[in-house]
């Protein structure tokens, strides 16, 4: 049994709340996380620890993230085993999860290394006046708060690892919460962490359970990073912290991502079947619980019923089964509750303009698990004849393998049609000419915080749109939080404050560079 | 008798609200501001005006702004004179308001010819695979929102037009909203901004009184610009489109700026003279209504004393009257109520660890004004002996001519209570020691949007503290709003969406180049 526990204050506490953790696949129970810890001195203890993380420049923070990453590439298999059992994860999502987390962590080590002695970053300066000596720059320092990591159940190991690899190299000690329901996986991630020795004390805290006491006493230096649903965020934002006192808050939330096929690609065309690829993917890949996952796909009119057929013959050939078994493509959704989330997600969509085109939400018959056993789900296509109509089409995100097939029937009208979703992570476009693919851009742009553009040219070499790169941003305007996580150097920004100096010179320049 | 009215949908509209308006120096009645008038189409109307101006380049948008800044400066004789009778502005303080506004604009002009003929801002690419035909870049488009704009009533030309120009220049049509009490100026702006005929149909309003009605319909694209107190800026954080819908919102609000005299400078250097103009230009510029005015001066103990009595010296030589004089230095505050509230703040202060060492706060006897007449108040300098014992001295914001005195022991010392502000917009540091300098730069800048440093080398060629220049960002964290406006460039991406772009990398610059 996972006994799951907060690292608090340099010691591993039991909460008192108990929270039963099952393996999803089976409903077995695998574990307990002890809920809830007292906080007293948690806030100060990573407050504590701010200076000495401050004092050490980039170079030497990259270097922790290189050691740490490479701690974790040491326990990788056992991870990955953790995931399968204590998240539903097939082996290939579990990798997804954990060497996402790893590579991040590499990848913000690097940032780190190229950064060098550094502990600012400066933007080119200007003089202010006809005298050249008196000299304006804008430089970025760290602000000497903490960090509140708030992550999402459906990528425990990455969640922790990203939001941890860019506090720590912009020099802000981090508590990181998990979400309970997949905390086992976390808290092996935090047992490594803390058992490998590389940060400093309380450079890092895991706190399992509820944070109140901690975002209530938040203040104007310090930082809170969510990745969850809208409702919660809004409660975050609504909170005191955030209201008077101005706790700098990056909320990544829902998301009704798009791909799009343009109308000029035919079927069976090479872009075509790279559009086919990447929608099964989205649509299945950690069972469809990705943030960045497809949930609208936009097909011209004249073309839609072909492409509905294939991709419902592509989908025939996902196996849904026991995570652990290497003919399975798709595991069980993290929890019972997620379930539920996912039928009522189903039945308003089709209650509001979308039909079944693929899957009985009744029916599911998963691969080596026992009948009527664990909290599998079968994958859903839906069609809305008329997605103009339908709001929930545009806005209710089915947290599982379901996508909606939306026809189109000019670019312009495509457009607008993936603006009603009111801002996404990430949209992909899959065309062939250069206009029609310049107006589709020119059409979502603003509504999106990332665009996977597939040409003839890059056809087949491109990532999946869910893949999330440490070095491009990570975030959607509106529904989707307005938020912006990762993108390389530009993350550190949101633990930094920018600072308009104004004097002499030579001698800003020679503070800058002792920075 | 002015007549202020709002300008909406393409015309004049008279709101229903009657609130009068007084000459700040004599208490006339000067003229009729026209509250509240009915919304219908105003957001439409702006949203309409969107594309339009979103099609034009930066460089034809910054050629309006350049009109714009000419027509306003043909006015220029005309706004002083009305800032000084409705506003109780003294020339000087009248100019710093309309030069200010009407420089900047023209500055942000200069940017836009700057950018040509380009409609986004690109950031430095890379390959994202091994391939390098695989490419990402991140792109800032123009949001398709619209822009309300919430104006302080210190600076009514000012103010609206910072925020017009760089929304403009960004391609976002603008709701601008004055504060009532000082809307005859802003009003008079507005009508020569309309008559111009230099904007496209509705890409500005102008809104006198209740901007509700707008407020809650704000979506996903929309920004919010606000200026004013922190408690106003707390109920904008509240609202159900920031909370739920994730429009944009930029606050600038309380701010406890401070002045650091370094421990190595000696009365009577250049710098020491330097730091005495400064302060007390801060002090009494615009009668302390700035929000960048020095509220708090650290003074290193051993000398506090001496400097009290030279800077009691100075401000006895400030003459306070009728703002029409040329003698007179200080006018008026803007309206009765700030009378009282400033009264409030200065009581405040005394009653909790401050002291008064210069002014009576019930004696005023302004030049050329009838006794009891106009919302004089004196100028009061207050000393608090242990100002790490004192909240109040580091978080009320007396918004007039008054300022503390706090002594400090060490540059650490110093920086400590500096930060006790919580964030402000900005700091300025006067010294002579390349280390001190260093560690008290070091101590602060995270508190801090902007710091001014005064060293022997730039002593007599800065500008002081409290004036924002548009090249550098005007804005604090904490206190302040955790805002940031202005800053040449920097300023146009609040009213952007940056969107990583992942795709063929020659058909990505192609796109980019044509935006």
């Amino acid at each position: 049994m996972f006994e799951v526990q907060s690292h608090l204050t340099g010691t591993w506490v039991r909460g008192k709340r108990e929270h039963p953790l099952f393996d999803p696949s089976s409903e077995e129970r695998v574990g307990t996380a002890w809920c809830d810890p007292p906080l007293e001195g948690v806030l100060e203890a990573a407050r504590a620890a701010g200076p000495g993380l401050r004092a050490r420049s980039f170079g030497e923070r990259g270097a922790m993230l290189d050691a740490l990453s490479k701690t974790l590439r040491n326990h990788r298999e056992e991870l990955i085993d953790v995931s399968i059992r204590a998240t539903g994860s097939t082996r290939a999502d579990a990798k997804f999860d954990i060497d996402g987390g790893i590579g991040t962590m590499a990848y913000y080590a690097g940032i780190g290394s190229k950064l060098g002695n550094k502990r600012s970053l400066v933007e080119p300066g200007e003089a202010l006046t006809k005298d050249p000596r008196f000299y304006g720059m804008h430089l970025w320092v760290t602000r000497p708060g903490v960090a509140l990591h708030i992550n999402a159940f459906n990528f425990p190991a990455w969640n922790l690892a990203e939001k941890l690899s860019v506090a720590i190299l912009a020099g802000v000690p981090v508590i990181s919460k998990p979400a309970t329901s997949t905390s086992i996986l976390a808290h092996r991630m935090a047992q490594i962490i803390v058992e490998s020795g590389v940060l400093p004390q309380n450079a890092f805290q895991f706190l399992v359970g509820k944070a109140d006491g901690i975002l209530e006493a938040l203040g104007p230096q310090d930082h809170i990073v969510f990745t969850g649903s809208a409702s919660t965020g809004a409660k975050l934002r609504q909170t005191s912290a955030v209201v008077h006192r101005s706790t700098r808050l990056n909320i990544e939330a829902d998301s009704l991502n798009s791909a799009w096929l343009l109308p000029e690609v035919a079927p069976g065309s090479e872009v075509y079947q790279a559009f086919m690829r990447d929608v099964i993917k989205e649509i299945t890949q950690k069972a469809g619980q990705k943030c960045t996952a497809t949930r609208r796909i936009f097909i011209h009119r004249s073309i839609i019923d072909t492409l509905q057929s294939e991709l419902i013959e592509g989908l025939e050939g996902v196996r849904i089964g026991h995570p652990s078994l290497e003919e399975v493509h798709v595991g069980p959704l993290a929890t019972r509750d997620q379930v539920l989330e996912f039928h009522r997600g189903v039945e308003a969509l089709i209650g509001s303009g979308a039909r079944l085109v693929f899957g009985d939400p009744k029916k599911v018959h998963p691969i080596g698990v026992p009948e009527g056993k664990g909290y599998f789900v079968p994958i859903i296509l839906l069609r809305a004849d008329n997605p103009k109509q339908s709001d929930a089409v545009h806005q209710i995100e089915v947290f599982g393998p379901c996508a909606t097939l939306c026809p189109y029937d000019s670019i312009e009208e495509g457009g607008e049609l993936i603006c009603k979703g009111d801002g996404s992570l990430v949209a992909s476009i899959y065309g062939e000419e250069r206009e029609s693919l310049r107006r589709a851009l020119d059409a979502i742009a603003p509504f999106h915080g990332r665009m996977l553009v597939v040409n003839p040219k890059v056809v087949g070499k491109t990532i999946s749109p869910g893949t999330v790169l440490p070095s491009c941003i990570h975030g959607g305007p509106g529904r989707a939080g307005g938020g912006e996580e990762l993108g390389g150097e530009r993350a550190l920004r949101f633990y930094m404050q920018r600072v308009a100096l104004q004097g002499d010179r030579a001698f800003l320049e020679q503070w800058e560079e002792g920075q």
